[in-house]
């Protein structure tokens, strides 16, 4: 018997579609509904074996749910958890997917009454390609989520919230909203701008002689940009922090250089290896 | 008939052992002799057939080579390209595969008498993993290979050095040392830097939250810290000048996010993607 009769998704790109897949594939909801304004979004996830059923009417979609996850763009989540409260019963979990979290629990932590059972979540694993079609099953297995309850979480929600995506096969984080941004300004949205930053400081004719360590480098410049100025929106002082953290380290290694302190370059760079050979490959 | 009676590799890493496994596996050689100073190196790159025959002994290594690549780290390839001219025969075309160009064959154009045939060649492929038991007999295919002939090189020579590196299926560019040294600092140098900055700019208590961005923009920063070392003390101007051109970029995409003008930044990473995205994967 699954788990769950009834989860609804709204928003089926790749987040969205992976976690519909993965519910599926292991055998943990009844039925998944796919919840989106575009109907040929919600075709390719119906195609891909994602959802069950595609509903393009949010309360329609929602009515039944045991679960609902937003997985829009993080401009949208809140407005959309307000809506799909309304729409659902007051015990179904609602959760998000958003890249951030401080803003959008806030403005769900504003909403009056209060809300009786959602709380954040982030799942730390993507792609820079998009959309369903690129959707996989395994897409969390392994991956850490980062679930975000505040002082208004309702008691209950932050462990059904984990049992869920320990369902999918990934592994929870709990932190307040504020200490995931500042985090991620870190270990995701600084990569973002620098990867983007090196593409765009890339000449043009040079670029038949870039290889591995450009692609690298650069790879997740390819993600949607739309969505990720939304990121940065919602994340500019975080942001900005970590930002200025990466041009002092890059202003050092250009005094090593420019001084010919070829010991001193040489011990950053271990040290950044360090830390880097510490993740794995 | 092999194209090669016997081709010599002073140093046998990544890249030398590549070089002898791509010729062993293509048959382009009947016999490929490893040099190098360490006889562990040499015994691995024995044991996994990218070399026939072992030799410490430099002049007993190029004695009968018809072709001699130095593979060694940047900073003693000159000084071994001077020793291989004196212990191989007038024909022997010699060549290398540093990272830089410049000083190399500044240095090497600076013999006398002239040597009759030397021509600078950088591979572009690579790993961040070293060492022959990491070497590839594909690593080149369909690879680029910059020849950077200069004033002093003799006619012929760049011809040959272009058909030894096809016959390993990389494909070659004709560039200026000077020219290549500019445009690696680009594609390569800075991209080295900006990964072992953002890992040195990560604090450790939040590397549990890195994701697959953090581990793109930041894997070549796990490449030898001491070759790379090397690599910048002989390529300091241009590589500064990528520096600063890399810090201005990120100055802008600051000012876009201070400034809260979300469009600009929006512009900045669609081009960013543009440049990105015309590399492919």
């Amino acid at each position: 018997m699954p788990l769950y009769s009834n989860v609804a998704i709204v928003g089926v790109g790749l987040i969205g579609g992976s976690i519909g897949l993965a519910l599926r594939q292991r055998g943990l909801a009844a039925e998944v509904v796919g919840i989106g304004r575009r109907q040929a979004s919600l075709d390719k996830a119906l195609a891909c074996g994602a959802i069950d059923r595609a509903e393009v009417d949010l309360a329609a979609g929602v009515a039944s749910s045991d679960v609902v996850i937003v997985a829009t763009p993080v401009d949208s989540i809140a407005a959309t958890v307000r809506q799909v409260v309304t729409e659902s019963g007051d015990t179904t979990l609602v959760t998000d997917a958003g890249s951030t979290k401080a803003a959008i629990c806030a403005e769900i932590d504003a909403i009056t009454p209060p809300l009786s059972s959602f709380v954040g979540s982030h799942p730390l694993a993507g792609d820079h390609r998009s959309g369903p079609e690129n959707a996989r099953p395994d897409l969390f297995e392994g991956k850490v989520v980062v679930v975000t309850p505040t002082g208004a979480t309702p008691s209950g929600v932050v462990g059904r919230a984990q049992a869920l995506w320990e369902s999918l096969g990934a592994r929870v984080m709990l932190m307040s909203p504020e200490q995931h941004d500042q985090a991620l300004a870190a270990t995701s949205h600084l990569p973002h701008l620098v990867a983007s930053a090196l593409a765009a400081a890339t000449p043009d004719q040079w670029l038949p002689l870039a290889a591995t360590g450009w692609a690298d480098t650069t790879r997740i410049a390819a993600a949607d940009p739309e969505l990720w100025t939304q990121i940065f929106s919602h994340n500019k002082s975080a942001t900005i922090a970590a930002l200025d953290r990466m041009v002092e380290q890059l202003g050092q290694l250009r005094m090593s250089i420019f001084s010919e302190n070829w010991q001193q370059l040489q011990d950053t760079l271990i040290q950044a290896k360090r830390t880097r050979d510490a993740l794995g490959n």
